[in-house]
């Protein structure tokens, strides 16, 4: 708000500007505990019950991209939000808002996937809307899905439970979402692209928290990246962290994709990563635990969380270098989820 | 999906093209028991507990008009939908989705408008999400509001339980938001507007349950007005159903602006009414219960549920002819929520 007076396309970015808003509209007016802790579910207290409740709007373009669609997207990332909160998602909402002249085929098409994701997670989607807008005034279609989750566990997950000594872990290779929305887009001629990792991740988090490991905090690195969401957490839980660029791992094609753009896989968005902080000691368990399920066999500890201090997060670079890493402004790849 | 290959305006419109897509699309799709209810809201049995879910995305143009805007119609719309399944709401989600160069001032009026229309219903707002898309694929700012709420009351409230013999029930005049949008951008040169009715219902609702009076369904009246929320009720519950034309209150501006247009109120859409459905014996309780409510000053019997049948609606006219009411096709008035 200091800097502009409309709305850039940085501001839906997840980045800087995004925190903007938040800090100067969102939580000024919308004022409530949830709101404040800033994770990606609110935790509802119901009589006992713990809820956790979710929602994202999707807007990714193109519509269909290797390895998945806008459909599956927008099932596997609130499904996401709610597993990395410690809940078991129950429950979701889909609202369509479609542009008129959109194909019944490719609507058909998208919920099909949509479908096909919701019983792969095991979610249902209980109820929805659709409304349509005029032609100009739209881009195919838009989705926003709520869910709501059973919070189970017994421990809260949160930033708040950072710990010094943590170590830090991530389930498989990073940037394969953005890089494959990035070889369609920009058109690059490849022989075949990176697939997105799109994926409902509600059953490798039940598998982790099976372990009894104490799990202090999750997050899935979707907009930012593994880079965005750490230097986020890093800045949030006041915590210096440091990550080790030689052990994060990166699919051959991806790292081709980034030197032919000039991209860094760490701030390229996945949409079936996420990230863990557990006690040093329970770190064997999650990593067994991640190995034995379909979406952690490239899981890796990837870095430590280090003293209180600025909350800074410190990137070891593959030379032997230290680089500081930044939230950035906005993400690098716009409409990417 | 048997005459078109692609959306059109009325698939948005909550008529008969919603009701295709519904059928086709979505519940051959997501099947599950929740979806195939077809209310408002789903119920949800959570470990003994019933909660209700449900999602809207709000679309009006303009963003401001007589009696409210874009934020405060998504809060009282997804408050009013949880309301009237007997759920008292508990919190709502926020997903933004912004036009690139939307001007911040205006973003910062609709979320205060949220902010006091979330206050004043008693639901926070403890969830959210913004995505901005480029300049020409929306239009200025729209609104997904999700929400949940707790089913305290014993009996089930939905279109099943309808009896022969119950009596209709409306809270107030009908058409009131459905001709402040036409006002507005008709340019009919009137001195003044009449004022949407947008309103949450919440509280409402409250105390005709605590009344003890059984009530059997309850539906708000906005899309498609009064008249196909009654159509598809009918429809839904097989029930014949008759209104008297003359028992329905209409404001005069809003009878004075449908004459001019050639607009009939019953199509035009509601933000702030209800219909309820009770036995007979109950209708005086509910009556005076809504007349000792700010939202249900202008109350009225309406109509009467008669024996099972072909699920018709039949509008008595006030010169004593007799109408049936088709759920329509569309909507009158396009982009009215």
């Amino acid at each position: 708000m200091t800097m502009h007076d409309s709305i850039l396309l940085e501001h839906g970015g997840g980045g800087l500007l995004t925190h903007d808003l938040i800090d100067k509209i969102f939580l000024p007016l919308f004022h409530n505990p949830c709101l404040e802790r800033r994770e990606d579910s609110a935790v509802l207290n119901m009589q006992g019950q713990r809820l956790c409740f979710t929602t994202d709007s999707y807007v990714v373009s193109p519509l269909f991209f290797p390895g998945g669609d806008i459909g599956s997207l927008a099932v596997h990332g609130t499904v996401n939000d709610l597993a990395v909160s410690g809940g078991s998602p129950i429950a979701l909402s889909c609202g369509f808002i479609i542009e008129e002249g959109f194909s019944l085929d490719q609507l058909h098409k998208i919920c099909a996937s949509m479908a096909a994701a919701s019983q792969r997670a095991g979610v249902p989607i209980v109820t929805g809307d659709t409304k349509v807008v005029p032609r100009g005034t739209g881009d195919g279609i838009y989705i926003n899905t709520s869910g709501i989750g059973m919070i189970t566990c017994n421990r809260d997950i949160s930033v708040e439970h950072i710990r010094s000594g943590d170590v830090i872990i991530v389930n498989g290779t990073i940037g394969d979402h953005g890089a494959a929305i990035l070889s369609v887009r920009e058109n690059l001629g490849l022989q075949s692209h990176p697939l997105s990792d799109t994926a409902p991740l509600n059953g490798l988090v039940s598998s982790l928290l099976a372990t009894g490991s104490q799990i202090h905090c999750m997050r899935d690195a979707t907009r930012g990246g593994l880079g965005a969401i750490l230097a986020e957490i890093a800045g949030q839980s006041g915590f210096q962290m440091t990550i080790a660029e030689n052990s994060i791992p990166v699919q051959e094609d991806v790292r081709g994709i980034c030197e032919m753009l000039g991209f860094d896989p760490l701030f390229l968005a996945n949409e079936g990563k996420l990230v863990v902080f557990c006690p040093p000691d329970d770190a064997d368990r999650v990593l067994s635990a991640m190995h034995a399920h379909e979406y952690g066999r490239n899981a890796a500890v990837i870095g430590r969380v280090h003293d209180k201090g600025q909350g800074r997060l410190i990137l070891k670079t593959g030379i032997g270098g230290e680089r500081v890493i930044d939230l950035p402004v906005g993400e690098l790849v716009p409409r990417i989820c």
